[in-house]
């Protein structure tokens, strides 16, 4: 039932430890759900709640620790023998005078580890700065250490088994982005798009069903193409709108992104003659990304091939992308931006997504690749280019002309 | 375009400055998406970066800081001044150095805060370790408070707006569910059940389309529903087998979460046995709650109720719903459990579901409800009983009969 073999885990296990020494790190706190998952094979919706892998140097397994109903997923999900599942009361959940860092404290230092060096994932959306100042409290005899991306970097390279999950998933992106344009007609409204979009997202193809991304597709119309990060409404479409999908097709948790810009109809002049700036731009890029170069390269190559037509852009240009967990889809370590001196290596994984966004409009083209041996690959194969919708034009008498 | 009055805006915020004062929290650091949302109105997906609401006693507007890309958002979906919109560049995003907590910091400086009592929500995913630890080496002169669920506090009774808004919320909640059970049938896989269920969360109705829920549906099949966390597969269901469907409608923010059990031809011995005694105790607790009771004499009346039927529940029954951002649609306020003394007044909601697991099965039937003037009243008018799918039996030549 584990996507990975057994090995391959203990191989990323061991990866762990080896920086864990290299950092001065006996005991890790995995805390980010992504990273669990990584190192466990654990999967479920259980991260509202505080939860972690702990990481012992001279251990061979890891040991779980979350809320006690959820303690038969860690069974039935992980390589965990059922002795290093440790459950804590209900009691504990959202309350208003206990934590769960008190109970994990407490076994810390019952198992003879509370006073060790504990790395901690200090800037991880599920290691909150209650969870550190209780677990400090506890554990007075610790020294912390900052543990927050080394799980994330051993992450960094994928294996076969990933690229192939990965595969998976843009088959799914491919197929969810096609479904989501064909729905971009004038008089339909935002939220029948972000349906058509899941729908498809989640049943997948005949061969495997999709999971759900870290982050739910982003869907802004009209002028809202301006702001990135907006969700859909019930918004009707009209005629002569630009609207920017970006979503990630998702399999075994492992997301591969793409973003298109769809006009209903004609496209305005600034989108026409913006687009073959990008297009030119992620081309040059594509062509020219391979391994031995860094991410702040790739970026040089974008910026100055835009530079040449005249843009700027400020924004990263992408990041490092693979098995995740909301809220993000990135991996939080390389990013394709200036300053970033990450060696590119074969089967690092990115999403490269160089958007613009001007004060009422905005563009985004995106492509997720893989470094290969001698240069770089796209995991989708989509139309890289402005997508006119609907797919022909009106004749004089309103018939339809391919 | 704001989903609220400004004046219902403004009233949240004076209560949240009084429970400021109240605390002797003079400037209070919101970062929770949903807390950012109720006293602003701020809605993207941007929060798996750093940001904030600040809110100064003496200032009639909050003020928003985020990263730059996002900044459009803030002043689109908000009642802010352009003004009270500070963003950082992108450089702090994600970055090895920097830090956003180190802008935030020097900012509250330079507008004269820097020394003040600063409330930070300590418990919240959106309040990392390292950002605390930033920002105390940022404001040393600062006198850090918990300020953790102040606003969730102020949250915990519903305007009659966002009751009609939840009660939207529930009409999608019962759409999805009817769909996503009409799905479930021997042959078909778990993916195609979840990708049924967002289809028709997201289209919402003719009138009103679905926004997406902070926690995706949980679809456990077979065996695995003794493990209520768990996310969909592409297994396909099998005749015989029970299926557990949590779900919520989502509108504008605003969840209805609802739960039911499924089996796929006659329900085994052992569910049929739990069935009523979960189905009187949902009834007798709904019949009984009303206004000036605790949460936790309703938790009794379930308690009681089941225990004369040999059984017990150690997991809390229920939790304050309403605005939310994934990873959690419950408010972590009050919660039907014991030791919980929160007085129940009316426009206070809650999801009350007293599942029941065991080691190799499991039954969850929900309902969410407000508490009324003298009483309360469910959201969703779903059959609260065990459903058998397909709603039908064969007769003896295998053709249906209703």
């Amino acid at each position: 039932m584990l996507p990975f073999d057994i090995l391959e885990y203990q191989k990323r296990l061991k990866e762990t430890k080896k920086r864990m020494a290299d950092k001065g790190i006996e005991v890790l706190l995995v805390t980010d759900p992504a990273n669990m998952n990584y190192l466990s094979g654990y999967d479920a919706w259980s991260f509202y709640v505080h939860q972690m892998l702990i990481i012992i140097d001279e251990e061979p397994q890891p040991i779980w620790i979350g809320r006690y109903l959820d303690a038969n997923g860690a069974k039935e999900t992980t390589w965990i023998y059922e002795e290093n599942v440790i459950p804590y009361p209900d009691y504990y959940v959202q309350s208003t005078t206990l934590h769960p860092m008190d109970f994990i404290g407490d076994i810390l230092t019952e198992i003879g580890h509370g006073n060790r060096s504990i790395g901690v994932e200090m800037d991880n959306y599920y290691f909150s700065a209650k969870a550190y100042e209780r677990l400090k409290t506890k554990l007075p005899n610790a020294t912390f250490k900052d543990g927050d991306l080394l799980v994330n970097y051993v992450r960094l390279i994928k294996s076969d088994q990933e690229i192939e999950y990965m595969k998976r998933a843009a088959k799914i992106a491919e197929q969810a982005m096609y479904k989501g344009i064909e729905s971009i007609q004038a008089g339909n409204r935002e939220c029948d798009t972000a349906a058509q979009i899941y729908y498809h997202m989640l049943s997948g193809t005949e061969e495997y069903g999709g999971d759900y991304p870290a982050i739910v597709p982003l869907l802004p119309s009209g002028e809202r193409t301006s702001i990135p990060h907006l969700t859909w409404t019930d918004r009707k479409f009209q005629e002569g709108d630009a609207v920017i999908i970006e979503l990630a097709g998702c399999y075994k948790r492992y997301h591969v992104p793409i973003a298109r810009t769809v006009t209903i109809g004609n496209p305005s002049d600034r989108l026409q003659q913006i687009t073959p700036i990008v297009v030119d731009g992620i081309n040059e890029v594509l062509h020219q990304t391979k391994p031995g170069m860094t991410c702040g390269e790739v970026e040089r190559i974008w910026r100055e091939s835009i530079k040449k037509r005249g843009y700027e852009k400020e924004a990263r240009l992408g990041y490092s992308i693979g098995l995740n967990y909301p809220p993000d889809w990135g991996e939080h370590t390389a990013s394709l931006r200036k300053d970033d001196d990450t060696v590119l290596k074969p089967n690092m994984t990115f999403h490269f997504i160089p958007a613009l966004w001007f004060d009422n409009y905005g563009i985004e083209i995106s492509e997720s690749f893989r470094i290969t041996e001698n240069g770089c690959e796209t995991f989708t194969n989509y139309p890289r280019d402005l997508i006119i919708q609907p797919p022909f034009r009106m004749n004089k008498q309103g018939g339809k002309i391919s």
